[in-house]
């Protein structure tokens, strides 16, 4: 069922779901808040970006263009539609294409910024039987992987553009290894915890390509208190 | 000046420091209560063990015997006298050596447990110029290396062995590779952020040798409110 929401924490800009696919989640609004976006940002790549959530977001930002590329039909025709509703033609292009021939027919070095929210999950993970093609697509590396994810970031992003990447905390250490084997260098990382107490279950990751070394731990996000009630932090993002 | 302070958090313990040389700080009070002792750990080793902080806390978590080593003959002596006040000859044995000796001379796989709080800086760091021998060799890689370290843990630790280290975030990326490099699997990780707000210090981490891949993020120890205060947690190591 196609239905439009508020986009929690900013009101001022409402998206298209199908609650048949999946809804954005908080993944979808923390990436663009956490990313860098520095002053002479002349173009922006949300890579997967399903019903274009971190676009809207990101447009609260900046007046930059962002290219919202979605390899999925439903979904990009979804984001086109939030895209008209927020009267954002201008800055927001929704494409449907798989990311890896988008990459192909792209010079390199044409972006400063990228962001993804990639699949979080190896194909060979148990959860992957049961869902249907739509959020197989979304949440397993059917279509794409982590490398070459990072494969075509590498290629697109200018030399000292921004990776901004929003991950399962357990495949830190192979994001990790995958910035730095592709040459973009991490340079923040926020782990977010979904209560005090209890482990990260979720991570920011920010590369610059070619960046020079050092890397700074943010302070996290923390979801929920003790209690179960949202933190200050992140009830503003559902007020 | 030779003082005998309470060891904060532990009032049964008390400690000898002297105040020309440095004091222990929140640093070894962290590791020793972060550290997993499995039930059946028959033997601990504290590399560069100070004053022998570490040790001390850690005596009132286990019975287990403890190896406190130490290169520096006036901070073995304090830290002799200290494992004498308080009774704890039978447990504690504080060997005065260079830890690479010190490892060459001990058979391979001889230790459940080993913790480390290391120099924290290289040589090259700029800080280094002004300092007394004593403060330089325990805060900067003058006697003993990262590197030299995991050797010596890789060395000394059974198959399936704990080592647990306290470091600068600074140098996250580098711990984690040469964990790794040797053989020793990142399990654990905590943060400890100095404020509110604030990017990360300090970092605990704890590998396994030869363990499977996983690592957890911990939930992190936040040292100051926003208001200056300490926060709960750490306010207990001062009461």
């Amino acid at each position: 069922m196609e239905v439009l929401h508020d986009l929690v924490g900013y009101q001022q800009r409402k998206i298209y779901q199908d609650t048949s696919y999946f809804a954005f989640s908080l993944d979808s609004i923390l990436l663009p808040r956490f990313v860098t976006l520095p002053l002479r940002t002349h173009r922006i790549l949300d890579l997967g970006t399903g019903t274009a959530a971190i676009p809207l977001v990101l447009s609260t930002r900046t007046k930059c263009p962002i290219v919202a590329l979605e390899i999925q039909e439903e979904l990009a025709l979804l984001a086109t539609k939030s895209v008209v509703y927020n009267q954002l033609e201008q800055q927001i292009e929704v494409i449907c294409q798989d990311m890896k021939e988008y990459a192909k027919s792209q010079e390199s070095d044409s972006f400063d910024v990228i962001t993804v929210n990639p699949p979080y999950f190896k194909t060979k993970d148990e959860s992957f039987q049961n869902e249907n093609i739509q959020k197989r697509i979304a949440r397993h590396e059917v279509a794409i992987t982590l490398e070459e994810i990072l494969g075509i970031a590498k290629k697109l992003l200018k030399m000292g553009g921004i990776l901004a990447m929003v991950h399962r905390t357990d495949r830190l250490l192979e994001l990790l290894e995958l910035f730095q084997q592709y040459g973009i260098e991490p340079k923040r990382l926020q782990f977010v915890y979904p209560k005090v107490g209890q482990a990260s279950n979720m991570v920011l990751l920010e590369g610059i390509k070619r960046g020079k070394p050092g890397l700074k731990i943010e302070f996290p996000v923390i979801v929920h208190q003790k209690n179960g009630e949202y933190t200050e932090e992140v009830k503003q993002f559902f007020e």
